[in-house]
């Protein structure tokens, strides 16, 4: 411990830069959603409000304690698709960005993170990967504004107003943003599969991380005869799918006899389905989620603590966190301490982070709860706690209490949505510093667990 | 794995012994439990809530399907008295017992877990070890009663119900069972400091963990001059203490403008200490914790969730595996993968075990909540969680609703009371078998965490 205090904070780590970017984003942001013409006319939004949308909107999670289509003019829109962008494409190559300017001095573990095994370790290497993140996202969104401004003219009598709900709609759910402007997200929506299934795809598309959608672009490309899967994405994907199919399962059975009583099984089938995608991390919803009960909503609070992949515009533990503690508790209870999968071996400083990525989360998931028991206490502890996973696995749903918040509670939210963004591990080396394993030993003792 | 699955249920061991032990007692327990003359006279009972008294109080865990003083008489609370003694002190002794006279059959691991640094590797010391174990919380619970039912008499007509009372009172603190006999638990004390600082000091030496004792005793007897209290006292002694001090804090702080809001200072303070030891694991209570608003009574789950000393008479998670996993994050986010404290290392193997606890019982405790949730729609989640953190925990305090529960639920509630008290490392290898680790090893490979 003594020597760790001696190194600590020697070096501005990457981690620290993530969480500077991020706090230079939500000021800009904030200047932006501030500037004239922003607002509806005659609208007036306090600053804690502005703060409370930049943030939301920068940690690409949703929630807003005011109503957008309501407060802000054509010009807010444009400038909160900017701010997605910021938060959700510029987290991950602004962050590729600078780990490539700080050139050697960056550690192997960060290089690893990036790279993931596409034998990339040279500068024009990290740069193609960065232009790959911004085009792949770039065209997966504009296809989608196509798609949707075109299926949309249906909807709207006028193409510019099907144009502006095309693009909104197709930034909002690729970043997962889950902003509407709407008024009441895709509830309008809620008996077209084709709207439904298009913001699936593109959900999808954001959260399940920028590893795997690059790697499946090289696998259909073909240049490369040996490629094969990262572990990483082969995990992720899979965790992504079981939670996928398992959330669309357990919200139809909550929700059959309850929200869903008077709907035919497809709009059911529907419902629960794209339900399951947004807790992921979207956080759009095609019914009213206060009319679930509590034992939905609880379902959907740890879905949403579970979150996206890593390396994607979502938040929470995220999906290899979760996968990892799974597998590790059923290895363990068969005698095993160490993770073999896919014919591979998960590295023990990866368990490590998983374990230390879910303590951190609960207690401050917890804490904040009890927190916000006390601010709000009009509010019960249902709608708390989902708010707060919403926040932490920037999902952005809401039993509808965001607006009512007390300040203490809007900045506690806002807390969440940031270090959810950001992500624990970089939240965590942000604060502790380098690695600086002890050198001496002292000697072990057993202790009784369990 | 497959190596895994070709070992496995190839040897009885310890921990399938002690679940077996728990099963034979909960039989003996029911059948106690339906003798003629347990019940008052004309007072018939359900076969399933006879189940759940038996499994209720071989966990000591005190939740009840009926009112105990209104069901039973006097001969019925002499068979509860014994089967407590069964469970609070049977199954350490009992184990210890078993874990004897396999001999060397049983690796060095659980015979570790007995002896902790007594140096009492011999058969003497482990005849000695139990004697000592009986000896100790026979001795405690007759001071107890002894003085519970001398101050009794204030409160009693006859010197018999007074004798009634401090037994069976001292008897359900000690072994931190929790049933009562006034029918209100101790919320007729309420105002009696005296009883509650002794029903506190019998819950603290029941849930502390024998081996804390029996170093505390060696200690004051002075015979050992090298005598070092244990890594695992230490750590259990300190963990329970902060526990115990922060949730005193912390339920003043919640209550103190709620349910204690007409309470002096002083009643205030013993209602947030008394139930703060009692969260540990005994669930007495001296008011009723249904007044008490959400956030404690989230908090209070919180508590019960991580239980009580290992090697104790309580259940949840355990203190130390708390502790571990809290010292394992301060580590961690230092930079550092091994925990040093009190001039020790923690084994690696613990660290493992901690983490796969946590993870277990956090799957467990969120899949009842949602079962619950279903099979007693008219229950709030609130009153659910606590109900199950509760059991869990072995506490068992209860919003009020556990005569309410469908059999499903009380089922759940069982298997969970049940859990919490065998202990989860017990439980996990009662499944899943020896030590078993695989010989080969895939190549590495890093995944992105959280
Ligand atoms: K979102
Ligand atoms: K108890």
């Amino acid at each position: 411990m003594k020597s760790s205090k001696m190194n600590k904070r020697r070096k501005f780590i990457p981690a620290q830069v993530i969480v500077t970017y991020y706090f230079i984003a939500i000021a800009v942001s904030v200047v932006l959603l501030r500037l004239p013409g922003v607002h509806k006319p005659g609208v007036e939004v306090d600053f804690i409000d502005s703060l409370f949308t930049a943030v939301s909107a920068v940690s690409v999670t949703g929630l807003t304690s005011l109503n957008i289509s309501e407060t802000y003019s054509v010009f807010g829109y444009v400038m909160l698709i900017l701010i997605l962008q910021l938060g959700g494409i510029g987290i991950m190559s602004l962050g590729t960005f600078i780990w490539l300017i700080s050139g050697k001095k960056i550690g192997l573990r960060e290089r690893q993170l990036i790279m993931i095994d596409h034998n990339q370790s040279n500068l024009s290497g990290v740069v193609y990967l960065i232009k790959e993140i911004v085009k792949i996202l770039l065209l997966i969104q504009i296809v989608g504004a196509v798609l949707l401004t075109l299926y949309f003219t249906e909807y709207f009598d006028t193409f510019k107003q099907a144009f502006m709900h095309g693009v909104f709609t197709s930034v909002s759910a690729t970043t997962n943003a889950g902003f509407d402007i709407t008024g009441q997200s895709l509830i309008p929506y809620h008996n077209d599969y084709f709207v439904q299934i298009i913001t699936s795809i593109l959900i999808v598309f954001g959260a399940i991380g920028f590893p795997v959608l690059i790697e499946v672009k090289e696998f259909l490309s073909n240049k490369n005869k040996s490629f094969r899967f990262s572990l990483f994405t082969k995990l992720t994907t899979i965790t992504y799918g079981i939670l996928l199919v398992f959330g669309t399962v357990m919200i139809y059975l909550l929700e059959m006899f309850n929200s869903f009583k008077d709907m035919p099984w497809h709009e059911k089938f529907f419902s629960a389905f794209f339900h399951s995608v947004s807790t992921r991390s979207a956080g759009l919803t095609t019914v009213d989620v206060t009319l679930f009960n509590e034992g939905t909503t609880f379902f959907m609070s740890a879905l949403m603590f579970i979150g996206a992949s890593p390396s994607s515009v979502g938040g929470g533990i995220r999906t290899t966190t979760f996968a990892i503690a799974v597998l590790f508790l059923i290895n363990f209870s068969r005698g095993k301490t160490n993770i073999q999968i896919f014919n591979r071996e998960i590295h023990l400083i990866d368990i490590f982070r998983s374990y230390a990525v879910i303590i951190l989360a609960l207690i401050m998931v917890s804490m904040a709860t009890i927190l916000l028991t006390i601010t709000e206490p009009t509010l019960t502890i249902t709608q708390i706690i989902f708010e707060i996973t919403s926040a932490f696995g920037t999902c952005g749903m809401s039993l509808g209490i965001t607006n009512e918040l007390s300040n203490i509670g809007k900045v506690t939210i806002m807390i969440l949505m940031f270090i959810g963004r950001v992500g624990l591990i970089s939240f965590l080396f942000s604060l502790g510093g380098k690695s600086n394993q002890t050198k001496y030993h002292y000697p072990k003792e057993r202790v009784i667990i369990g």
